[in-house]
């Protein structure tokens, strides 16, 4: 087996690496929806989703490695760490369905909630990182921001049809909703990390963002007939580390080939 | 539940139908690597081809439902059948790994090699099929022809990557290439249904597309340094519905969301 590897604690490796995390793991959980999907177009769709986040987090991880200075790769940075060391959003780990995990069949409701937010976020992110004082950065963000505005368009269209469905559809997203909005709480928290971005000019305020945000998924939310659960006092902590029990069987399943066969398949 | 739709046996219908359950089910197996690929890059690349099959399995199922003339979509020849009516090759059911299929975990050397012989296969097919006397399928071969040429390469490479690799890799490929061979003598397995399209001019004789495919899949093996297995007397027979004891979990992940929400997500 292939020992860990650690990773740098300079804030503006960790930003990039938090960014990288939560579209590599979004993208896992997607991915379990290939050949499991509703239909044969939405099973194309959502794949697609996540082919685009896994291509995000490798152009992320190569410019994390740079930063680092220590030659490590994209594959070495996406497959080499303890779970302590991923720094993705709580949100992104949880199940397909966060009832009934165990039987391994997702729940589309959470899912395309879940995809609204997060693609919100990467839009209003990506938008502001254009502007990064790191170029590579900005680069990665012209890119990445017109795939992440086609993923919110999709996910909107699907929360609107939902929610502003037949009464069954409409309260099992008003379920999956309130289920999933204690976690929205974490993108927006502030700390080390996020000051010295601001302050290098690597990425933006999030309380700007968080602005932005609201607003835009307060208008879906409207059209759906969906209400926005009250805040809570709950935060997860993913971003900095402390991930919920979900995420270390998808470490398992993602490591597996990488650590028993280093630096290829075998 | 949605009750099954019972198929024609029209022998058109039944050879496209051949065609697009066969692309279905490998994409089905292909999909289950999204995330789990030893390597970011072939992630999106085994994704890639899941997601070009799905697509071509769609036109296919959409030609086949125009040909039965019972007004069925795609969806519903895709997922609202029983297992007896599938018709694909028994050999694209087969799990990522034929040994330890129960650890969920995929054997790549089986992956690629299973990618070559299939991506040979349809590419074969397709450039005959660009003459069948059914323009819409000739028109649905056009398409696929180019991502077929693609799959092929790309397996291709890796079958000679790992084949003259180091001599574990090598030995591991051999080892599934024997485990595999038996199952690729049903591809050009003739019966009725073939005979009709080789009459109307549907599709080519088997025998034609046998010949120029075993040029091919000998000229990369040779590249590998392996040793094509001496031919069995086993045949598989997933073209005619008998399907081995793996089909069933395939069918029960697939089908489980649009059986149980007839026309949509609810």
């Amino acid at each position: 087996m292939q020992a860990s590897i650690a990773i740098s604690s300079a804030p503006n490796v960790q930003y990039v690496l938090r960014l990288a995390d939560s579209c590599l793991i979004l993208a896992q959980r997607l991915g379990e929806w290939c050949g499991h999907a509703p239909a044969l177009e939405e099973d194309i769709a959502l794949t697609n989703m996540a082919l685009d986040l896994i291509g995000q987090s490798r152009a992320l991880f190569t410019r994390a490695g740079q930063l680092e200075g220590q030659g490590r790769d994209e594959d070495q940075l996406a497959f080499l760490r303890d779970e302590r060391d991923y720094l993705n959003l709580t949100l992104v780990e949880l199940p397909n369905s966060l009832r009934g995990a165990r039987t391994g069949r997702g729940d589309f409701a959470f899912t395309v909630l879940r995809n609204l937010v997060m693609a919100t976020l990467l839009k209003q992110l990506w938008q502001r990182l254009l502007s990064s004082s790191d170029a590579e950065l900005a680069a990665i963000a012209g890119k990445a921001l017109k795939e992440s505005r086609y993923h919110q368009q999709h996910a909107a269209d699907w929360v609107v049809r939902l929610g502003d469905g037949t009464e069954e559809s409409s309260r099992r997203m008003q379920d999956a909703l309130n289920l999933m909005w204690p976690y929205v709480a974490e993108m927006f928290e502030n700390d080390a990390v996020d000051d010295a971005a601001v302050a290098s000019g690597l990425g933006p305020r999030w309380a700007d963002v968080q602005e932005d945000w609201l607003s835009e998924v307060n208008s879906v939310m409207t059209s759906a007939g969906l209400a926005i659960p009250k805040p809570s006092a709950f935060r997860s902590t993913g971003k900095i580390g402390r991930h919920s029990e979900h995420m270390g069987f998808i470490l398992a399943e993602m490591q597996h080939l990488q650590r028993a066969y280093p630096g290829g398949v075998w």
